[in-house]
């Protein structure tokens, strides 16, 4: 019933992340719709991506220069490394507006049964950096998943084992603002009060 | 924080239908990401649907060819003719694989207050149709919220005043299946209470 180039639209757009079934058709639907002009727009902005965006040669993360406008900008702290697994994560903890020191994105996450080591993620960089900087803190904000535990982990250790100076904080846990005691699952309740804070 | 291409990229997949700011951010990342042939097919597949996906000059519903594969199917029955506001609605009847008659896709539906009227949608094909050929009967399916209902008294009217002898009909509404009575909202219950089948 469908043209095959609208299913062949669908079945492209189905691939990204969070897009289902009916979202894709819709996507694709909207590309029929769509004005010309916008069409061209969208083309011209894949392929930009594709060709301009690349990795920061200092912490990986997206951008279009050498070094990115985080690690470029002298206003930022760079004595305070925050180690996520990817440049989504650098983005949600960026929109706090609370973090004024710089990333590391490890691109990856260790996962043993995927064959993901520690050779496969960024972590030989992370350990440059602090063999070649002065380095106070590095804050481990990997998901609090089973991968991302093993993998804050290893970077805790391997942190450690080249200076003991060096703070490691792991991102706090725990019950999120403005959610409902009774809806809260029993990992993160139990989580929230191991890591309860005493109040003075 | 974002690199210019990336924030456009961004923008431009918040346009689409269904389409949040998380999920345009995460679908750019997917494009950061992903292979340079998924890319190109990607950008081929969105260019193919501009190129050849138009409209079946019948129906009006999205076919590369000049008649869609419904119309020019002849074990479908072109004297059923179901009207629907959109082809998204048609490819969702399509699913059921239980209507094995032909469509005519309005492409609009009557909204006064968008300074949409009849002339903007098509229901004077509609008209033609009915004009040329033996139709028996005609299902309206429009949307069930207040322009749809609208649209539908419009092309009741618009048939009956065209050839009496045309039955038509509007698709059912009333609880969906699987869903619980106690989660339904009044307005469905109510409708449901009205179009009451009798057991026998």
């Amino acid at each position: 019933m469908k043209s095959p180039s609208l299913q062949k639209l669908i079945d492209c757009f189905a691939k990204m992340p969070s897009i289902g079934s009916r979202t894709s058709e819709r996507m694709a639907l909207y590309v029929t719709r769509a004005k010309k002009e916008d069409i061209q727009i969208l083309l011209k902005a894949i392929q930009n991506v594709c060709d301009q965006v690349k990795q920061c040669k200092i912490c990986h993360h997206l951008s279009e220069q050498e070094v990115c406008s985080i690690c470029s900008n002298s206003q930022r702290d760079s004595q305070v490394i925050c180690v996520v697994e990817q440049s989504g994560d650098l983005m949600a903890i960026e929109k706090t507006d609370s973090f004024k020191g710089v990333y590391h994105v490890l691109e990856g996450i260790l996962s043993p049964l995927d064959g993901v080591g520690p050779s496969d993620i960024n972590v030989g960089t992370l350990m440059n950096r602090l063999k070649n900087n002065q380095v106070k803190e590095v804050i481990i904000a990997t998901n609090p998943t089973s991968n991302g535990e093993a993998t804050a982990s290893y970077v805790f250790k391997a942190v450690k084992s080249l200076a003991k100076e060096i703070r490691v904080s792991r991102i706090g846990f725990g019950v999120a603002i403005g959610s409902e005691l009774s809806y809260v699952d029993k990992f993160t309740m139990a989580r929230s009060l191991e890591l309860r804070t005493k109040l003075v």
